[in-house]
């Protein structure tokens, strides 16, 4: 089969999927490129349908890949295809799988976790970034709490580089995972710049949970009140006084990390 | 004055600022934005006109300060003033200024300075976080080497919130850094996943020049053989091995950061 019309239903299924509205009620989202697509083929995401443009360079052992891992294949010609991407540059590849599992009661924590809260973060491109830098930190738990952009938003999955196909993450209220991160002993640090701690001094190294605060909003009360402060210092060279949200956590989780580092024997 | 019409001269040749040949041939360019030019308006940068929209809501208070700094003051229709901006939502202020002096003679260094080095970025966002990111950190420099990305790209001002006006930056050829850094006899160094020195054991308290390479193209053989090579470990997690470029700029310069605040004498 090879679709060929930009109207045909199944374009605009895929297309209709942009909506977070219809990836809800249809249970389905998309993920387009080469890349993050492959990524999802070797994780646990259910992908039904893979739609390929030959036209853009899709080789015949790349439709193979998909095609072993179940997926139903479809051919789509490059308007098509072009109508269907989000991109400005499609690559050629692109699925409709099944919705991710993202409740909180899917993780699975060791002793000691390192976990990422992002509170409301408002950029698709900050959260799949953190996402990223979580997972090479080495955290063991992310949560999305109090959504403001959809886990399955195109941008995050691209920003995350598809790591969010085996990230152990889940989406919650604020509430829940208030409740959630106290059920496990998990002490919560936010960074705020009038704390007297700095955050090499905070104790990461035991169970903690990082929270990165929206980047207009900042830090709800309810989470200021429930976390430990901790300070990131800057110089205020040039009147610079914050970082960026995603700059903030790769600051914070790896600083977990290399005090993890130190405390693991030399194997 | 007020411009109505969306073909006005002056929008047209505010338009044309988008072209970085059209800002090199003029020496102007554009920010855009009430807080990007709010802060340039107290920073060096020379700012010759302001586009306000009353329309957007700018307050007289807002075109009074930016007389007060000099500024010739052009009021604009909302049409016109949405042609000119390249913003989804644009908030009612523009303003056309003198590029930026980015030769390397202007950077001043004190003894053991932190150098932050981006080699070949390709994405306007990043470049900007990352200014963002090493004011914030105590960078005492910044060079652009080897540009891909204009420093005057509007998405770059942008994402350093204007924190690019009144920054210690230089763009030069990779040839000319690596011969200032070592005039000036400052040791680079370079993240590599398969080097053996964690990058909290090397020396960034001394004269240190940090080295990002490029998202894509990662760093050239000549950086690469010039720097000493320090990892950031990275857990493996859901197949994570590698950083956003800004997120590794962000660990390491606040790494070298927190080295550089434990040496200083608490006052």
């Amino acid at each position: 089969m090879t679709i060929t019309s930009a109207s045909n239903p199944r374009v605009k299924a895929v297309v209709a999927l942009r909506k977070p509205r219809e990836r809800r009620a249809t249970g389905r989202f998309v993920i387009e490129g080469r890349r993050e697509v492959a990524r999802a083929a070797v994780s646990s995401v259910g992908i039904e349908t893979a739609y390929v443009c030959g036209e853009l360079g899709v080789t015949p052992d790349e439709v193979a890949a998909l095609a072993a891992g179940g997926a139903e294949i479809v051919d789509v010609g490059r308007e098509a295809f072009e109508r269907m991407s989000v991109r400005e540059g499609p690559d050629g590849v692109l699925a409709v799988a099944r919705s991710l599992d993202t409740s909180l009661a899917r993780l699975d924590l060791p002793p000691d976790p390192l976990v990422l809260v992002m509170a409301g973060i408002e950029k698709p491109g900050n959260l799949g970034t953190m996402v990223r830098s979580a997972l090479a930190a080495g955290a063991d738990a992310i949560v999305v709490a109090d959504p403001v952009v959809d886990v399955e938003n195109p941008n995050v999955i691209r920003a995350s580089q598809g790591a969010l196909f085996d990230a152990p993450l889940a989406v919650a209220s604020e509430a829940e995972t208030r409740q959630w991160l106290a059920d496990g002993g998990i002490t919560t640090f936010a960074a705020d710049p009038d704390a007297a701690l700095p955050y090499w001094e905070a104790p990461f190294d035991r169970a903690a949970a990082i929270v990165i605060g929206a980047e207009h909003a900042g830090l709800s009360s309810g989470w200021r009140d429930a976390a430990t402060l901790v300070s990131i210092p800057m110089s205020g060279r040039a009147g610079v006084d914050s970082l960026n949200a995603s700059a903030a956590a790769a600051v914070l989780l790896f600083d977990a990390a290399r005090r993890r580092a130190d405390r693991t024997p030399v194997r």
